[in-house]
C-alpha cells in the first residue's frame, strides 16, 4: 500500500469519529498499519480535526521512530504500537473518550452483553483492564497502558472482541483496517450507552445466552456468515 | 397497487427511521405487503441508507421465495413474513435498535403505561417476549423470532398494540401501511425514553389507570376518535 | 390587536416548540387570547408544523365556539379556555409532551427547585395535579383537566408559577403572551431535565433555601428586577 | 491589549459557549480582563446571543465602575470581578447554567476525578462552595458569590483547578484568557456528563489513583508537558 494511501485512510477514520460524534476538540486518535513495510500512520499530537490534512498524519515505525512527517505524534503513540506488536491481525486501532464507552472505563466495570447489538461486534463482555501500579505510570506510562491491554488478553481472542477499557481512562478498538477500527468505537460507544440504560431500566439485568450471543456474532463472522451482501471476489 | 409505489413507499419508510435517529450505520430495516398480490417489499441486507434506491428494495412472497431484486433481502426477513402471516390487518413491519426500546428489550421488561402519549398510541403496556430457547436459536431463528412474537400475541390484540420487544435483541413495530410501522417505531421510542426517565425520577411510579389508558387510546383510534382532522371520503 | 396579529403571534410561538425539541410528529399546542375582544387563537389539530400558517389557527370565543377557521382546534382547546378563565393575568398557553417534564408528569411528582435557573421562572416547586376519576375521564375529559389544573392552583399564584404538570399526562405552561407561555415551556423542559440529573447524581438533594430562591425569582420580576436591560417606556 | 481587542475575544467566547450547546436563551456569561490597564470586558445582561455585537461588550473597573458602553453588564459581573481580584493569574472567566455541571452544583457535590478526561484539565475534584447564608444572599449577592468561591480555593490552586460549583446554582470556570476559560466550560460539562453516567453503571466507583491524576495533569501542563505540538517560539 502507498503511504499516501494509508494516510487518507488514517485521515479519514479520525474525522469518523468527528462526524459520529465520539470526540470533543482534539480527543481521540486513529492509526493504521501496513504490515509488509512494517509503517504506522496516526494523528498529529493536539492538531484541531477541522483542519487536519493528511500530509500532517505521521508516519512511525514499530518502535516508534518517526519516518516522516513534520509534526509530534499522538502521545498515545506506544500504546497504539503494542497493540500491533502483539495483535498479529490488527490493521488499525481507535482512541477516544467518547461518553458513555468512557464511563464504563471509569466505572471500572465491563460491558456485559447485553443483547444482540452488542453480540454482533463483540463476542464476549467488553473487558477492563487493571489499573496501572504507580511505578508503571511513573515508567513509559503510554507503552505500560498498550501492556495492561495485552495481557488483559492473554486468553481472549483480539479478533473477536474488538475493543478494551481502559481502567480510569477510557477505551481502545481495533479491526482489520483503520475504517473498521473507528467503525468499532462507533458501535462500541452505542453498545455502552444502551447497557447503561438497561441497568437504569432493570438492576439485575441478566447477560444474553450463550447461544444467542454465538449465534449474533457468527451470523456476521467466520465462515457461515449471512448478514449483508456476499462479497465479491475481484 | 404498483410493485414501483410499494417499492418506494417502503424505501420512504426506512429513510424516515434514519432521519428520526433510530438507526446507526445499517441496522434496522421495514417492510411492506401488497395484500392482493401477497408480496412483501423489504429493504436489502447491509446496504447503506445514503445509497439505497427503490429499485434495490427486495420483493418476495409469503413463503421467503425472491420473486424481484438483484440483492440479498434484510437477514431479519423470515420475521418479517410470520408477522405478515399472523397479523392479518397489518400493511408494515419496522425493526430498529433504537437506544432506548432496545434497552427496555435487553431488561426483558414489558414498557408499563405511565402516560397519556403511551396511551395514545399502545392500548397496554408493549410486551417483551419470552427468550428464545437453543434449539429455536440453532434452528430458523429469524423464523422463531417471530414466532414468539406472535405467541405472545395470542392472546392480545396486535391492531391495538402495535409493537413488541424481543427479549435481549430490539423491537419490531407494525402498522395499517409502512409508514404507519416506521411511525409507530418512532413513537416507541420516544415513550420507551421517557418511561426510563420517569423510573429514574421514581421508581415505584404507578402506571396510568385504566380508565383514562382507555380514554386517550379511544380519542386518537376507533368510531368516536376526535383527534386530528376529520379524515375526507375520496 | 388585530386576529392577524394574533394568529402569527400563535403560529409563531407553536413554531418556537418545535425549534427547541419540544414537540415529536404533531403533539403539543399553544395559543393566545386576545383579552379586550375574548377570542382565543389555537393551534388546529393534527397538522404537521412544516405546513402550518397562521390562516389555519383557529380562532375560538371562551365558551369554545369557534368564530374564525376552517379546521378543528386542537383536542386540548377545553382546558386552554378554562385556564383564560380563571387566570385573569395571562395571555398565552403551551402545552407539550416535552421529555422530562413529561416524565415527572408520569411519575406524579412535583419538580422540586434545586437551583437557581428553576427559581429564575418558578417561583415554588412545580406543581402535579390530582389524577382525574374516572368520571371525570369519562365526563368533558379536556375541561376537566383545566378544572384540575385550577383547583391544584387554588392557594397558588399562577403569574409566580407559570407551569403544572398534570399527573400521568404532560406539563401545561402559561405566560402573559403566548411568546412567554412557550418560552416558559422551554425552561421548564431544561429544569426537570437537571432536576433529574440532579437525583441521579443525589438522591438526597435539599431544595434551594427560601431566601435564595426569593433572590433569584425577584431579580428578575418585580419592581426592583435588575436583570436584563431597562424596559423602555414607549 | 487593543479593548477593541478584548471586546472581540470576550464576544468569540461567549460565542463559543452557544455553538457548543452550554447556554441555553440568554443564560450564561463570559469576560476577559486587560491585566495592565485592569479593565474588564463582559458580555451586556439579556442580550440574545444571535444579536451580540463586540460594541454591546460593557467595559468596567475592577471596582465594576462602567468605563465604556451603553448597556447594563450581565448582572454576574460582581462574581467575575472578584475573581479577578483575588486570582492573579486568570485571564477570562465563563459562566454558564450547562446541563450536567448545574446538576452537580444542585446536588452539591464536589464532582470526583473518575478519569483521565477529568486530570487532564482539573488537578483534583471540582469543589463546590458553601451555601451562601440568608444575610449575604440579602446583601451584595453577587458578591458574595465570588467570595464564596474565594473562600473555597482558601487551600486550593485556582491555576490547577481552574473550575467551581456555587451551591445550588451553577459552575463558574476561568483560565488565563478568555478563550480558555470558555474551553475550561465546555471540558467541565462534558466531565460531569460521564461522571453522572460513570455513577449510573457503578454507585461504588473509585476516584482515580493520585498517581495517575498527577501524570495526565502534568503531561498537559507545567514543564515537562509533551502533549500537543511545541510552543512556537516568537
Amino acid at each position: 500500500m502507498l503511504l499516501k494511501t494509508l494516510r487518507e485512510q488514517v485521515l479519514e477514520a479520525n474525522l469518523e469519529l468527528v462526524r459520529r460524534g465520539l470526540v470533543l476538540y482534539t480527543f481521540g486518535n486513529a492509526s493504521g498499519i501496513d504490515r509488509g513495510e512494517e509503517l504506522v500512520a496516526i494523528k498529529p499530537s493536539g492538531v484541531p480535526y477541522e483542519e487536519l490534512t493528511a500530509e500532517q498524519i505521521v508516519i512511525s515505525d514499530l518502535a516508534g521512530n518517526i519516518v516522516d512527517g513534520n509534526l509530534r505524534p499522538s502521545s498515545d503513540l506506544a500504546t497504539h504500537l503494542e497493540l500491533y506488536r502483539h495483535f498479529a491481525n490488527i490493521g488499525g486501532v481507535a482512541h477516544t473518550h467518547s461518553e458513555f464507552a468512557t464511563a464504563w472505563a471509569q466505572a471500572e466495570q465491563p460491558i456485559p452483553c447485553f443483547g444482540t447489538t452488542h453480540a454482533d461486534y463483540f463476542h464476549g463482555p467488553v473487558p477492563v483492564t487493571e489499573r496501572l501500579t504507580a511505578s508503571e505510570i511513573a515508567g513509559d506510562y503510554e507503552l505500560e497502558t498498550g501492556a495492561a491491554i495485552c495481557r488483559r488478553f492473554a486468553e481472549l481472542d483480539p479478533d473477536a472482541i474488538p475493543a478494551v477499557l481502559v481502567a480510569g481512562h477510557a477505551p481502545f478498538c481495533w479491526g482489520p483496517s483503520v475504517a473498521e477500527a473507528a467503525h468499532n468505537a462507533v458501535i462500541l460507544e452505542y453498545v455502552a450507552r444502551m447497557a447503561c440504560h438497561t441497568l437504569s431500566i432493570h438492576a439485575e439485568t441478566r447477560p444474553l445466552p450463550r447461544a444467542l450471543h454465538d449465534k449474533h456474532f457468527l451470523r456476521k463472522h467466520g465462515r457461515n456468515a449471512y448478514y449483508g451482501q456476499p462479497k465479491e471476489t475481484k
